[in-house]
Order: structure tokens, then sequence, then C-alpha cells
């Protein structure tokens, strides 16, 4: 840093560029603080479509877009690609891979990353689905599985490659078990004539007796039944014991033969070193107050998927949705500039706008605080609100007119394998690196 | 294999999903032949728009198109991912990485690769782009050392970073230098206001004494003209003599400190093992007859990049663009059911439809036959061209609607980095994987 740099204004450091970061920062335009923006991307992914990315329905830019490019022209803003190793309280900095940088103010929105609850083989073999890279590498591994069946003789040595196991009942595994169901529906007999839509199979398992738990029993009845009527063989109550690359156990006996296993059943936060082991709560959480301040540090604020404000009215925290990201960065830019001017500052308030997750074509639910209802209004519902939330105008066009597409023809998407995506690299997890043709 | 799929008719196999390949394929459909078309990836690429997914103005998808999905319907149509590791003329066979493969017809349209010319430093050093796996590497090369330069203090330590030396003048390097220069004018100050416009330099090297070669002299002294307007330092004459990842050196002794080298001075063809190697002639390209049959091998059929068609008219062959590959596929298909049918077959003529090239907005060069024009209108001719060349009508708008929203933003494109492009990975070059985030 040259010393042109030197803060005037308050230096509000912001980890991490999701929905939570990216409104703190935005909300701080012409406020008298600096902002830095840290992440390890140079870009701000929609999460709630990464499902489409992985089934190659959508590319990944419509999904993505340049922090640089949308704080441009916000003079109180710099972004700078870093990974955070260490938070130190003690005297306000964090050390990064690009140097350690002081803040006067912290705001950790570093999100969650895939729980595989301490089963090193399930981490190992099976596939997550939570940032761009990972859901490219789950495309390029379906579409190869597919071109690997097509040149195997027999259905047994067919079944494995064929095989969709989608753990976790949530919302991402019950949109990716529904586009899977589409792409075996309308599209696996177009593209690979040496396959029948019989050998294709898409399973969704969750240990708890319904799918989309924490939606109303309702919108869980009509998801479960969209999606048998699509073909998902949806297996409720079911615990998994072990996947080994090539059959998947579940706890009874049950066996399924699959190189496609995909884990969505459950999320951590993703916490720096160095905060204080004590404010660490279950999921991986940084405990906060009601004012998003991590406890004991009045100068640290944790948001979004990070963070698990316990309080009285929300004992368990808040669900780990956009929405709640949104509002919590939102109030902490707020919340930012009140103790700056030395004004009072009032308690976060989460407003719950309700839930939607889509299962098909036509096909979606709607939790509208008391108003629920499923099908083609819930799914016109779904599709215009990802369609307004997603950032930039090129984006909204692109997957409306991809969305539009795919509607008409029953065959969207682009379905390339761009690159080779090879199961053994799972052993070294550790960056994801293009490497020449 | 199994036996069902015992070829009643001729089989036909094509190497090379490129221009060639897939014309020969679809020329063929209705036809009584079976069609087996394989190649490395399962997408032809349009290579003329390479550069634009290098430098971020299109994302890859919107220039490759799936080969299953084009040849969807066409009954007498297989394709798979395979890699050609040898022809076995004597016995009518070619190995294969999914095993021997028989045919009655083989057409070898592998297209060509970089030629280093044996520099090895060059070659582990410098950027290729002939693929949409090298193209997207290029672009994350560029925004990663756009990104690094930020966080530089100094100009001397900004240099390399942000000097971009194009070797080979043809229509790619001046394509690129183009684009280059549109993002230096236009998105440097934007994205990131810590760099400034003069900061950045783009050369272009040849060693010839004029830009674009194969042009008129017209074409090529407007294409110079528009370069140098837009900032584009042009070195004619030059050779480079190393390059060792931080500083390229050209004979006489001038050097340029520069991290982005990108080679784009030469190709050579891909042939398979086995060819024999008395048909192999300049630029590793195989000589062929007046019907691209393989010298000597009746059954075998060369075009494209990878075809040397020499003749007493054509004693050089044929230019490496993709309307000759067009050409000589739509040719062989024809030649190969005259075949079938005992009929007469007539020599290949090639019908020279000109070239064009594009250098930035508003400014492109073309030479149709004794009609020659540059600017606007040769601008509009090239984006027309491009735009109904490319395959599949979601592509086409794709393509559209960035150029449009480009033209008017001057700041189209999305410039993410997806995947991390390490220059050390450059040493095992053999293939591009996936690892996961």
């Amino acid at each position: 840093m040259d010393t042109k740099d030197k803060a005037k204004f308050p230096q509000v450091v912001i980890v991490g560029g999701g929905f939570g970061g990216l409104q703190v920062a935005s909300k701080l335009a012409d406020k008298p603080v600096d902002v830095l923006l840290l992440d390890r991307h140079n870009y701000h992914t929609f999460q709630p479509l990464l499902y489409q990315v992985a089934t190659g329905s959508l590319e990944a830019e419509s999904i993505a877009f340049s922090i640089r490019k949308n704080f441009a022209g916000q003079k109180n803003f710099r972004f700078n690609i870093a990974e955070v190793t260490r938070v130190n309280a003690e005297k306000n900095t964090i050390d990064t891979s690009i140097g350690e940088i002081a803040y006067d103010y912290l705001v950790i929105a570093t999100g969650s990353t895939t729980n595989f609850f301490g089963n090193k083989d399930i981490e190992k073999f099976s596939m997550p689905m939570k940032s761009i890279p990972e859901a490219l590498n789950l495309r390029y591994l379906i579409l190869q599985n597919l071109e690997d069946a097509t040149l195997k003789a027999t259905k047994a040595e067919k079944e494995p490659l064929l095989s969709f196991v989608l753990v976790g009942a949530g919302p991402t595994g019950v949109e990716l078990a529904g586009a899977l169901a589409e792409i075996r529906n309308h599209i696996l007999c177009k593209d690979y004539p040496e396959l029948k839509k019989e050998d294709m199979k898409v399973y969704l398992v969750d240990f708890l007796p319904k799918v989309l738990g924490p939606f109303s029993d309702e919108a869980s009845k009509k998801a479960y039944e969209f999606l048998t009527n699509m073909g998902v063989e949806v297996l409720l109550n079911v615990k998994v014991e072990s996947y080994d690359g090539n059959e998947i156990k579940f706890e009874g006996g049950k066996t399924i033969r699959s190189k496609n296993v995909i884990w969505s059943a459950g999320v951590m936060g993703e916490i720096p070193e160095g905060v204080n082991k004590e404010v660490i709560v279950r999921g991986n959480k940084i405990k906060t107050d009601d004012h998003c301040r991590m406890a004991g540090s009045p100068a640290i604020f944790a948001i979004g998927d990070v963070a698990a404000m316990i309080t009285d009215e929300t004992p368990k925290g808040h669900p780990g949705v956009a929405q709640v990201a949104i509002q919590m960065g939102k109030y902490v830019a707020e919340t930012i500039i009140q103790t700056i001017n030395g004004e009072a500052t009032k308690p976060f308030k989460y407003f719950d706008k309700g839930s939607l997750a889509t299962i098909g074509r036509n096909k979606a639910v709607a939790d509208l605080g008391k108003v629920k209802f499923q099908g083609f209004f819930a799914w016109m519902i779904w599709m215009f609100v990802h369609l307004i939330s997603l950032l930039g105008f090129r984006n909204k066009l692109h997957v409306f007119i991809n969305w539009i597409g795919s509607y008409i023809s029953f065959n969207g998407g682009s379905r390339l394998i761009i690159r080779q995506f090879k199961k053994e690299t799972l052993a070294s997890k550790t960056e994801q690196v293009a490497i020449p043709d």
C-alpha cells in the first residue's frame, strides 16, 4: 500500500462478496468511510441458481457478476482478490494472502461451505455444489458419465454411470433432482440415442421424513408429488452410511451403485482463523449479539450464513438464506454509520418475505407467510423473483432468454465438457487451477 | 461395440468436429452410409471468435456447440469423445482411446495446433490460443495480471504485468491486439481505478514487413493505421529470439518486460500417428491429391488445416481458413457417395469468398475479390458473416445481444476469474483437468 492509501476516514473491511458483503459495501456509498472488500474470487455468485449451472441450463457467467464492475464509480470503494488467513482482533488487523490489513470495522461475511460431518470418504468421493467451480465440475462429471455410458454394452455396466443420488432434500437437492429428471425425460434420448430413458435413475435422499424440511407441510407434500410424478425416487427417513465412489450404502442395508453422488445435506460457516473459539457455535458459526456484533468485539460484525444471532427471540439464529444476509448487510452498514456519528442504534429485525422452491417446468412451491400455493403460478413468481434479484441487466437478459428458449424447446442449455473432470484429483482439493489444453 | 452396431452400410469415420468434419457428417445425412464422428471434445468450436473469449467479450459457450445436439435426429450418425492414437491404413482401422475402430472411409479433419517452431522456452512460457480451454486460460491470466498490478506500488513493478505482447500479426494477432487496446482505452480505468491507461501497453510483433500478411496491401495499411490510432505499438520486421516468462528478447537486442506473451505466429497440422511419413509435408500437413485423398490411400481423405492439396494449380496448397475446410468437407461427402455409387468424381475446386478481419469497433478490413474496403461497412459485414456462420439460434442470439450491449456500453463482457491460471502448470501440458474449488 502506498502512503496515499492511508485512510483519512474510518476503514471498513468486508470479507466476502456474497449477498451480505455486497449489501454492506453498496449501502456505505457516499458515507464518510473507506470501504475495502476482499473475496477469493473477483465475482459475486448468485447461489440460488447454481443448480442450473450444474445441469447446464445456464452458463456460469449468467449467475456471476464482476465485483469491480458492480462498484465501478463508487469513490470510497476498493476491491482485492485475497484469502483471509487470520483475524487479529487484539490489534484490529487481518492477515491475508496480500499482506496484513488494518481495519476500524471488520465485517465477516464469508458464508458457508459444504458440511460432510467429518466423513472423509463422502468428502472425497461425493460432489459438493456451493461455488461456481464446483457446479461446473459437477456438470462436467455428469456429462462425462453420460458419454461413458454410451460406450457400455450391458445394463449392469451402465447402471452406476446413469444413477444420480442427491443427498439432502432441501431446496438445493429438490431443485437439482427436478432438473436432472427433466434431462432424463426430455433430453437424454435426443442427445444420446444410444441410451434409454429408463436406464437413468434420479434418487433424492434425506434422513428427515419429508422433503423441503423448513417449508410448510402443504409445500412439502406437493413437492414430493411433483418429484415422484417426474420419475424421481424419493427416499425419506434414510441415513447415508458410506460412499466409496462406486456404491452408496444406507443404514439398514440398502445400497445404490452410483458414480454420481451429490452432497447437499448440510452446510457450515467458513470462519477465518483467529476468531475466539468461545464465540463459535453449532454449525461452525460466529455467535453475535442482536446488533450482528461478534461477542466481545464491538468492531467486528458477522452476517449471513457465517453468523448465528442467538437471542431470546431467535434461539436458533436465522435461516441460511439470501434474504437474511441481505437484510443483515443493510443493517450493519447503517449501524456502522450510526456508531461513527454517535447516534443510537437499534437491534436487527429480520423480515421474512417467505420461501420459494422450484421443481421443474410449471412446478414450484411458495410459502409466503400465511399464503401458500403450488404449481404454475408459484413457478412464475419463482422465476420473476430470481430474475429481478440477479445483478446486472446483461445477466437478467441472458437468463431470461435461456429460460424462454428452454421452455419452448424442452432442450435448453449447452452441455459442453469444457474441462475434463477427474475424480482422482479430489484427493488434492486445495484449489482450482486451470491447466492448459 | 455390440453386434447390432455391425455396419450394414459402408462405415465413414470422421476424426475431428471442426468446420470440415461437421460438414462431411451433415452432408452424409440420409445417404447409404453409417457415420461415426470422433473428437476429443463433445463440442464444435467457432475458432474465428476465440479471441473474443480470451478477452472476455463473449462466453465460451456462445462460440461452442454440442456436436450431439447438432446431429440430434440424423439417423445414420453416431458420436463419441475419443483421442485417435494411430491410423492403421494397411487394415483400415484406427486405434483410439475407446478401442480399435474399423472404417471403410476415413476422413482426417484434425485441424491444426500452435507451432512454436521447436522453441521449448517459448512453448513453456507463452500463451497459445487455438482452443476454448486455451482461450479461457489466456483470459484468466490477463485478469489475474491486472489484479496483481493493482497491488504493485511502482511503475517498474507494474510494467511486466501490464505489457501485452502479441507475436504474429495475422488475423488472430490483429484482432486480439485490437480487443486488448479497447480494454485499455475503455475498460481499464472503470474496473481498475488503481491503474492508469498509460501504464498498459499492447505490442503487436511480426517478422514480416506488414500486418495481415495474406491480405491486400490496402487492407494491410489500413489495419496498421487503425491499430496505431488505437494505441497499439506495431513492431514489424522483428524476430523473437527468446522468452523466459518475464522478458521477451528480439533479434537486434530490443527487449520488452512482459508476463503476457501470446503466440499466434504459426500453426502446424495435427496428424495422428501411423500416417505414412512420406506424405507429410511442410507445416506438418498431409499431402493429398486433387480429390482430398491421402497419397497412396484411396480410402483416406484429409481436409482443412491438416491437409495440403499440392497440385499444379495450388503448388502451396490452400490457406488455413474455415472456408477451405467447409468446402473440402462438402466435397468429400459428395465424393464418397459418388465412389460408393460407382459414379465419376470431379477434382476439388476452391471458391475464394474473400477475407475479413476486424480491428475494433467500427473498424474492419475486407478483401472480397477485386472489391476492397475498410472501416464501418467492412465491420458490419464482418459481424453479419460471423453471426450467420455460428451454429445454433441460441448462440447467434447470445452473441448478437452481447455485441449490441458492448457497442452501447463500451463495457461489455464479464471478466470473471472462474479458474485460477498458473503458469507453473504449463510444464505439464498434457491435458486440461478441472480441480475442485
